[in-house]
């Protein structure tokens, strides 16, 4: 196992009907700015269920975090909380609202240009304001880890910043705010959490010999709800999709094991230039990568095999095939595509895709650090 | 999945050569008392180590807590610290000094008598002085946790607390400090960590799938290290035992799910009355609780057999028969014994060790509330 450190002080909160806990959770004096997304929960009552549990503290609202939250979105909220001397930050959402949060606390306190923070993937971070989350929606793990990707609309650029003064205080996940959500982003969560595993797990081996089980229950967990998703999943899947979606990516599996990220970084690429669903540009990236990089990732992909999808038998090359068809089958039983040409991309993207990786330094990814440009593309190639 | 709170802020630092970390970890300014257990810290070199590390800071020993930590020890460390103006501890050794030293922590800020804090269970307790701990013998768990067992002499009294004032504020996990421990020690965690395990996942269903997959994880791990130890496990094997001791018993496995620790709770009176090595007790109660409580931990057990040890084929009664004797066989093939009457207990002792769990308040253990004594006493009578 690789030396690592792991520390993860985020308070989780879970189970249904947990919202008014916020009356302890939050600091009595507190001036609390509430950030939002679109309408939803404004519209299914969170929102309000969240100003009566805050009860008398002053409470200012900012609406209309989007999905991938942009830099000049965020920079209003800075500006609202440095005018109403906000002190304390409390996200209602999803990953996006949460990631945009702490970009907004990091920003708030922060001396200089807040560009800086991304430019320095999070090292010029100092301090923060602080705060905490109501997740209305499971997938991006942001509720209980210290990172966060921000898009900017100008340079089309989305790049991630981490920062030890970033993880919530607490994070309340009621299993019952799935309810409202379309069967597409419930789908796009599995998916989510699916790919944050792999991309901790799927390397090679480093003698992380708990972290791959632990991570082997989770794409078990997540394999074995899937299906529950596009009915009306229990009580049971809603809460281990929200808990599996939160431990997926809360350093714990990651800790001392090798990481890829290959994948995400070639989807942010996609999610920056075209607007696809995160999740959906994860699912057409990862099957062609795993493809094209199988020597490399040989004796996971043999592990993956035969511990997640039971195939023992038959020649390596084989086994390999079709762990890599199982997955692509799994994505696909959820109603996910996963080829760029099914998500309506041209192949004419290619070079613009590889153009932006190059830009944003993105040219050596990967646990080996040997996904430059040229590999990058042959996996954009294999992914249509 | 039952709702539940889960909060961890322990800061882990694993890997070969962290001790010089301390420099970072130990406020510049602390005056530090370095609690150890017996004379191995000084043979091996480790408190030198230590006190290299803590360089001019003012260092204060307290040498000689013992396994089974008493509460007449540590208050003459109490006593110390009050002395001596300590305002950080720091724990070198393994569960027994950590323990201690939560207790040492909690009472040296206690106004009253301290051994409210153990008749309250930790309820009573508001504030502790901050400490970390240098991990030289994986088992308990206790370097990522806010528990402890400390033992009364004078009334034969070995009683746990829960406060979340004692959490670690560090612990540094080094796996190459296993190298000068005894094979016994070495199996000891194997099977504390084991049983940690079995008395959070082997209940009844309560639809906290991921945990049940994390926890057999974690049982597959140890089964795979296992038969490691009596030789000399290479770094991976050590590394595997260090982490999966401590995640164990860190409240994750067990945050959502139902929990039984009857087995440590009678475990506990034989260490008090007969001084038998905790695992050891552990390794003799489990399997005689499994076999009277099967039919309450029926599902489980069934699920148990098929995940862990693989047996799928047969009517279900064998099934379980099959999973507690394998269970049994894995701790005999480690060395350890699995009958009272193996360990030297006579049977006369059932009635003083069920009077003991009377006096304690130990009257209705298990998951479900429903280990009496006189079910206690059942399980004392098969374990011979």
């Amino acid at each position: 196992m690789q030396s690592f450190e792991f520390y993860n002080p985020t308070r989780i909160v879970f189970g249904p009907g947990t919202v008014p806990r916020l009356d302890d959770l939050v600091p009595a004096e507190a001036r609390v700015l509430v950030l939002l997304g679109g309408s939803s929960a404004r519209k299914n009552g969170t929102l309000e269920e969240v100003r009566t549990a805050l009860g008398a503290r002053e409470v200012v609202l900012f609406e209309g975090i989007e999905p991938n939250p942009t830099y000049e979105t965020l920079m209003r909220a800075v500006t609202l909380v440095r005018e109403r001397g906000i002190d304390f930050l409390l996200a209602v959402g999803g990953g996006s609202v949460i990631d945009g949060t702490k970009f907004v606390a990091a920003a708030a306190l922060f001396d200089g240009d807040p560009w800086t923070i991304l430019e320095s993937f999070g090292q010029a971070v100092t301090k923060a304001l602080p705060f905490g989350c109501v997740l209305t929606l499971p997938a991006t793990g942001s509720e209980m880890n210290n990172g966060a990707v921000i898009t900017r609309r100008e340079t089309v650029a989305k790049l991630p910043f981490l920062s030890p003064h970033v993880f919530p205080r607490f994070s309340i996940l009621d299993p019952d705010k799935t309810r409202t959500l379309p069967v597409r982003q419930l789908v796009n969560g599995v998916v989510d959490a699916f790919v944050h595993v792999i991309e901790q797990y799927l390397t090679f081996p480093a003698g992380a010999v708990l972290q791959d089980r632990f991570a082997e229950g989770l794409l078990q967990t997540l394999i074995g709800i899937g299906p529950d998703m596009p009915g009306d999943p229990g009580d049971d899947a809603r809460g281990a999709l929200m808990w599996a979606a939160t431990l997926a990516l809360n350093g714990l599996i990651g800790a001392g094991a090798p990481q890829d990220w290959s994948t995400h970084m070639i989807g942010h690429e996609l999610t920056a230039l075209r607007g696809i669903d995160h999740a959906r540009t994860l699912a057409a990236i990862l099957p062609a990568n795993l493809r094209v990089r199988r020597d490399a990732k040989r004796a996971k992909l043999l592990q993956y095999a035969a511990r997640v999808w039971g195939i023992t038998d038959g020649p390596e090359d084989r086994r390999i095939d079709l762990a890599i068809e199982r997955t692509r089958a799994f994505f696909e039983s959820l109603g996910v595509e996963t080829r760029l040409s099914s998500l309506g991309v041209p192949a004419s993207d290619i070079d613009v895709l590889v153009g932006q990786l190059e830009a944003h330094g993105m040219t050596a990814l990967g646990e080996s650090h040997d996904v430059t440009p040229a590999l990058s593309r042959q996996i954009l190639e294999t992914a249509f």
